[in-house]
């Protein structure tokens, strides 16, 4: 039943609506609807932009899902809970998360898959429950994104996709770990279960692949390579752990050549974090045959297609995928907010810009331009 | 040193010469060379064919690899014993294996991987230590196969690519283990470690597609799927443990649908055993999101690129090769040899035609038109 407390009246707010792939987002004044059965509405308090949420703002693969509100690594505050959300209490604080953690399903029961066959990846811009969605604007729906949107001063989550976290933490710089910095820190340590004295290279060293370096170095790996087109990130890399950096535009041979040399005949573990399906086969080539492992995280803009030649696999690689690090949200995020709190994993750096929500077309040009790793928007309170 | 008993002339035998790729086998009399130090030469008993011999013999790649001797799944006795080695006596049986293990490399020192960096997979049709071949005819050089090379009378190999067998297992059947047999058992326990009550499927069934099924059987897999297109693999896949068996030529929907539907919502393990990169694909798409594992066992006869829609990684799955079933030959065969001589695991029903050494070309013949599993080939004794 539906707390006393919880107001069930629709909330107007203002919303950076996108109207059109990649266009400039419009500030509008959007109805939010109170939440549904198992719903949470949430005053949004920081929210970062990922990589993600702009290429699928560019992307012209789905324009009937405009006007639609974009955003999914964020921080707020409950403000209403919908029926028979037990979880949550009005003024909770809570991480929003694109893929969601319904306890029940075969995957959620397994313990070994945080892909959750309820509160999967959503792609159609609605919620999950009743595919519909909860902005409208003059009356017209707009819609979601990953069953997020939290481009908005208020949105509403399945309580599935979202996890409680404490009151102290600062919101500004936990909502990272509703995306990029989870991810990374989960393919080193939950999917690649990167071991001492290993040796690692990691294919793009923005938020994701910092990360990864970072949760590398917790493990005591040897020797991190870090290979990026942009020289800047050759400083950023060494505050996170990169021990080595390759700009392969400096190169006169294949980079694959330059880490096997770097690691006695190929690294331990490779990561692709550039979202570029042309990069695994390279990741996979910089592996040790015998037991290299490729973890692929990136979501390509181009070519979907992974391709390989099948002797590197043959000869004893791996590879394998990452969705949220294949951390399950609810279960394993309070963990990362706990190492955030007690200053064992770094998330500070990785903010290099701060801004209000009325800049937040700026923020877009920043990821544009690759001039920012994360640049948190901070929404009026 | 050698041992006293060993000599050091050159023999003269029968060997099944190609002289080009898919020219019929000639029998010759060549010259077979004394082991060089830390080599063996070995009077062949048995040797099966294998898929990658018939794959080997009709390539057009290395036409300058020719005259050639191939086969490498065999069994022997030791004839004779190069210098330094004391790991073999005359008179001892052995099994021949296509991949060594010198026992000092990065590889095999790590316990973790079979691709011994010193007698690793040999393709050019020489033998490791000098790169030169053991047999002549007529004053010139005969190429090896995998430097093994066992459709001859006697064949000279590295000491580290023989394994020592007990003087009572029938050489006529251990020969399977070599390479079919020990391939799919290792797919199955050491790759993939399949556990009890999981659901596998198995794309092609021959040896070592069967192998595997055996193997999934044994770890107590609750659905063990066969694909094949030859309808007489139903009734052979039964006794190897194959619970549901699906001709994709009678199907009209994707196979990885059937494979879905039977395995609710996907299998925890698949198989690529033809040798066909397009097959990884669906054998990715039959596996489940979040934990399925794909191993790729089979050596492709065309399109030598593996590919796979990137989304199918990132939703979980994992995509694993395997050479010789991840086994460390001198390590794990014997094992094996034991587990079979201990009637815990089944070659016997993998041979389906035993032929002598004069009608290899009919042995050839059969693999070619799919009519048999395993064919041994007695040698003159």
């Amino acid at each position: 039943m539906a707390a006393a407390s919880s107001p069930a009246a629709a909330i107007t707010c203002r919303a950076a609506v996108a109207w059109a792939p990649g266009q400039a987002l419009v500030m509008e004044e959007v109805e939010v609807a109170p939440p549904e059965a198992m719903e949470i509405r949430v005053k949004v308090v920081s929210t970062s932009i990922c990589r993600s949420d702009v290429t699928q703002w560019q992307s012209t693969a789905q324009t009937d899902l405009f006007p639609r509100i974009f955003g999914h690594e964020a921080s707020g505050v409950v403000e209403s809970v919908g029926e028979g959300v037990t979880e949550f209490e009005v003024g909770d604080h809570v991480l929003t998360v694109f893929i969601g953690e319904c306890m029940s399903c075969k995957h959620c029961v397994s313990g070994k898959s945080n892909m959750c066959q309820k509160l999967g990846l959503e792609r159609r811009g609605v919620m999950h429950s009743d595919q519909k969605t909860r902005f409208s604007l003059r009356g017209k729906p707009v819609y979601h994104y990953c069953a997020v949107s939290s481009f908005s001063e208020y949105t509403v989550v399945h309580s599935g996709c979202a996890v409680k976290v404490g009151p102290t933490v600062p919101m500004d710089r936990i909502c990272l770990l509703s995306c990029g910095v989870s991810a990374g820190l989960g393919a080193a340590w939950k999917v690649a279960d990167i071991s001492k004295g290993s040796s690692v290279v990691i294919f793009g060293l923005g938020t994701v692949g910092l990360s990864v370096a970072q949760g590398a170095k917790l493990r005591g790996a040897s020797i991190i390579i870090g290979v990026d087109t942009n020289p800047e990130k050759q400083e950023k890399g060494k505050a996170f752990g990169v021990t080595d950096f390759i700009n392969p535009e400096e190169l006169n041979e294949p980079v694959q050549q330059v880490v096997k040399r770097l690691t006695n005949g190929g690294a331990d573990y490779s990561f692709e974090c550039v979202g570029d399906t042309g990069v695994v086969s390279t990741a996979l080539q910089s592996c040790s045959d015998g037991w290299g492992l490729t973890v692929t995280l990136g979501v390509p803009k181009a070519k979907p297609e992974v391709s390989a030649h099948y002797a590197l696999l043959l000869s004893g690689r791996t590879l394998k995928g990452s969705l949220f690090g294949g951390w399950r949200p609810k279960s394993d995020l309070p963990l990362l907010v706990d190492k955030y709190a007690n200053k064992e994993i770094q998330v500070d750096d990785l903010v290099t810009h701060d801004l209000s929500f009325d800049y937040i077309n700026k923020a877009l040009e920043l990821m544009l331009e690759n001039k920012c790793l994360r640049c948190v928007i901070h929404m009026p309170q």
